[in-house]
């Protein structure tokens, strides 16, 4: 066994932090087995004990590296810094570093958490939203999310990822936000030019090997 | 005018994320000077042109240093870091600092998000949520996601700090997600190691001096 199969994620098709850290595995070459958890299914497996023993907070993805075990796709990430330093999806450079990790950041805590599935199920199961007013507050916080930082890079050079020439942590946290600006066909023209950096990533290798259409617990 | 003095943080005094800063930049000694920004008055001075003009996602916490302005809570704290490293908050051995990285994350994206202002304002004006179920809405997150955090910690030492003996990032994400849990009334009988060693930090004077009724902007 070589020091990269023994690498596990457990992780679902659909989960957009899952697909974050499918796309960073790929990205350095890291090869891993894909552990399936349906996040939906029989109220979640993710609920179940075979799982909440491994990880309590009962959350996709969930990295095994050995004898250790990490949850929150964020730390994944940083981690897999550790492992692979090439790409290196966290700079070290401190303004650089700075602008990648608000960036990251403004998706995974200001966009993502309001779309996940455990919040989206509250909202239909015990506050009785129903479907069409469920996704216009999904919509909301993905516009005013990727409004906002779209706004923040006027003026600057278009660049092949989203900081320069090489994938960061924040082409990670993009392209798999950008999945559910289609699943939920948000208004595009309030985000041009980052919708049209993360298409042209997704067909990137490593990024389309990532795809949530392409896992091995997909549905046909 | 010192190197010090030069930082700016704009802050709101009962915002979770700007109190994770004003304890990250007490614990450094790092001075700097309050700007105050009500989210709420007036509906919300963050969207105030010449607050979105320096920070398009209007949202504190936003720290400006000279020339180089952040947001994001959890970037700002990376970067202070930088700024001065001792204590450092992100520890550098890969598992600790992986344990530390993830345990913030878990508050960072998978609570605090849910009982942010803006999500709960648009549950009470766009979606209709009564009081009462928005703040059964609010304990959910809190509880669950601390519980979970508490079952992985069992079995381990009591310690002064969530990780050893020096404050991390894993301190600065605590003590305030423990200000919410105290405000929304939850039942700490779920993560009852957790709330105590919050308790005993919050006593700290750095903790204690970035506390929302110590702040230029708390209400009399």
């Amino acid at each position: 066994m070589t020091s990269r199969s023994r690498l596990q994620l457990y992780s679902f098709w659909r989960s957009s932090a899952s697909y974050r850290v499918r796309i960073a595995l790929n990205l350095k070459g890291l090869a891993y087995e894909y552990r399936a958890i349906h996040l939906v299914k029989d109220g979640g497996e993710q609920f179940r004990p075979e799982f909440t023993r491994l990880n309590p907070q009962a959350r996709v993805p969930f990295l095994v590296d050995g004898g250790f075990a990490l949850g929150q796709s964020l730390a994944i990430l940083d981690y897999l810094d550790t492992l692979a330093p090439s790409p290196r999806l966290v700079p070290q450079e401190p303004a650089l570093r700075a602008r990648v990790l608000a960036f990251a950041h403004a998706i995974a805590s200001d966009i993502q958490p309001l779309q996940n599935t455990g919040p989206l199920a509250y909202l239909t199961r015990e506050l009785g939203v129903e479907e069409p007013r469920k996704d216009g507050w999904v919509r909301h916080w993905i516009e005013r999310g990727l409004a906002a930082l779209e706004q923040e890079r006027a003026g600057a050079p278009d660049t092949p990822n989203v900081f320069g020439d090489a994938p960061t942590l924040a082409d990670c946290v993009l392209v798999p936000q950008v999945y559910n600006v289609d699943r939920y066909r948000c208004d595009t023209s309030r985000f041009p030019r980052l919708y049209a950096l993360a298409k042209r990533l997704e067909s990137l290798p490593a990024f389309a090997a990532a795809h949530p259409s392409r896992q091995p617990d997909t549905p046909p």
